[in-house]
């Protein structure tokens, strides 16, 4: 039924965080030890990477990050590849490296995300810098600018309240708690949302995700070779990426996001699934409006349900469909091309059910991952992991 | 004999040059135009699109250039990706783009090449703030100070001459006069060459490729497919990449680029053939000396006999082995995105003997297409393509 043909065999990460102390290499090298020494039969030889990094440096070299990772991992010589495709740039990268693997020409394909997002002010760093310049961005359009008026209209639109978003943030928290990579590792109540300070009306400080410097890594080999390396392989059931119109007065609605609607029904349909055969979901909650939205596109709930459904715990670890049961962006936090690996990491021991305290009901065998980006939400990539071959 | 699983069945560029009037976005529809309109059987269904480019925008955005793309082209919804590489981020995403159509998942896939180089000034420009707050590069280290050692080095051991160099530089502004796309299309002789001012000894500014504005694009099929496209095909025969360590001091040699080396090993094996089956080259000639570095580190000549050669005129193009009929980077520009996929469409042209007053002689059937950048010549890339499948 699925496409089956690629499986991931190792995965890991480093504690996100503050990680001043750490460089762009180290962080990178952290990441690959923690992937490699996850591979049950023993770190495997390396044919090729691909790295998801937005920037390579807030310093400089903004162009060139990536062919200069595998020297950082003693792995210099093997070809290696940069991927960027804003927020989802690790989700991508998964894709590509497991289109690289189904292709024939390498077997075992490394996919390693790496971001430095706070080695700069916020004013200076990363997003800033993206949109610097812009002849509408640098007008004030920051993220929580272009999210704001999606939970404005969701509102309007279906009487999704304050309460309904910050319980997004509640629950992501709670699970953040219970995951020793995350950024935030405490509770947040319903009030303290609520009264956090505004940012963008209706969004306040703990609707949004923070900045966060990690990185995440990733083994791919050959659904045939999966065995050689450990008898728990989870495969790549299938993906989809779409774009949209990248600005916010192209879009076509601001209750929903279509690329993710696009995106999810390609993957679908290239696994042979739908999303009720899901038994758990990593996505893409930069602010609680955006996990809500996901949710919907995702076809997990009906158009408009999507706050009714997480203030009633349909989304908890213990409810019909978990989402981000590792925190998600807000607790545990959005390293942008480190993102979207670290979510397959969740699902990867999600699906060999290794995932302890947080650990969900695996029914179907089936997890979904998801990122949502780029200038107004122009680009969505959905990957779907299975347990079974 | 060679992998021939992916055709290309089209290809085009718009004119180099400082594109003032022209922005990202046009450059990329332009290209996308041409390639479109080179397919013999019309203009197909674009499934997918890899987009190469070092920096989206030298205005902003640096790190999110690829996604809004699509949008540009009237194709919003495809899946998009970035690909960037240094240098040769355009070859590495010809070789990404044919390894997703041989993975199975997209039939037809657009790869386009893009580059704004020039809206802002030299010291403001893509290549200053690729080094900006280094702790090596902003120490004056730009890319002429990394090629000039290997020139000295060069000179130090083989005797190469500046005449020599010279002799490189005349042979691609000739070819350069003969391609209705290059940046510069006027003669320069090796006397012209000589007198133009230091830039970094031994190097002059006639030994230096422009900064250009530029975008290409070509179309990915499936080998069995490729004859519903044209009755032309051209098929990728096979690849290569190689790492190096990224920095001058970790280097091993100051005489050659081993991730050359390396990577055409690679791709000739990847192909079944070996450098004397190459009928014509558009290799990375950066400057004059990095082409006597490729045609001796990809077995056209004997290491330190890349001099003498060029002399001679064995790479012209009635030559034994033509390189850079386009006029390669020193001619018809380096825009970084698109300079790979520019040289691929050279390839294409030659192949398919549709090169006007600058087609070379084939023989055996095969084209190689060659980059190699980043930090200190840290990555290289090799594309071969063939006649016959």
């Amino acid at each position: 039924m699925s496409w089956n043909k690629v499986a991931v065999v190792g995965a890991g990460l480093i504690k996100m965080g503050e990680l001043f102390d750490q460089s762009y290499e180290q962080m990178a090298a952290g990441a690959f030890a923690a992937a490699m020494a996850s591979v049950d039969r023993g770190a495997p030889e390396i044919d090729a990477c691909i790295v998801a990094t937005q920037r390579g440096s807030l310093w400089g070299q903004e162009g060139i990050g990536g062919n200069t990772v595998p020297s950082a991992l003693g792995l210099s010589g093997i070809p290696c590849t940069r991927v960027e495709n804003a927020c989802p740039s690790g989700s991508d990268a998964f894709r590509i490296g497991a289109m690289v693997v189904a292709s024939g020409v390498h077997d075992v394909v490394l996919v390693i995300g790496v971001e430095k997002m706070r080695d700069k002010s916020t004013q200076e760093g990363l997003l800033a810098r993206a949109a610097a310049g812009h002849p509408l961005y640098n007008r004030g359009e920051t993220a929580p600018v272009l999210f704001a008026p999606f939970a404005t209209r969701h509102m309007h639109e279906f009487g999704t309240t304050p309460e309904m978003l910050a319980s997004v943030a509640v629950k992501n928290h709670h699970n953040g708690c219970l995951d020793p990579y995350a950024h935030f590792q405490s509770e947040v109540t319903v009030e303290q949302v609520l009264s956090s300070p505004l940012v963008c009306s209706p969004l306040r400080l703990l609707d949004c995700c923070p900045q966060t410097d990690g990185a995440a890594a990733v083994v791919l080999t050959t659904a045939e070779r999966a065995t050689e390396f450990t008898d728990k392989p989870v495969y790549v059931a299938g993906f989809g990426v779409a774009t949209d119109h990248p600005y916010l007065h192209e879009k076509s609605t601001y209750v929903g996001l279509p690329a993710t609607t696009l995106a999810s029904t390609r993957a679908y349909d290239m696994a042979g699934i739908g999303p009720a055969d899901v038994d758990v979901a990593e996505v893409h909650d930069c602010f609680t409006i955006t996990e809500i939205l996901d949710i919907e596109d995702l076809g997990f709930v009906e158009k408009g349900k999507g706050g009714p459904a997480s203030l009633e715990g349909e989304t908890a670890l213990d409810g019909r469909i978990p989402v981000n049961p590792s925190g998600g962006l807000l607790a545990k936090g959005h390293p942008i091309g480190a993102t979207g690996i670290a979510q397959i990491t969740e699902c990867f021991w999600q699906l060999r059910e290794e995932a302890g305290d947080r650990q969900v009901t695996i029914r179907n065998g089936f997890a979904l991952q998801h990122n949502v980006g780029g200038r107004g939400s122009g680009v969505s990539v959905v990957n779907l992991l299975t347990r079974d071959r």
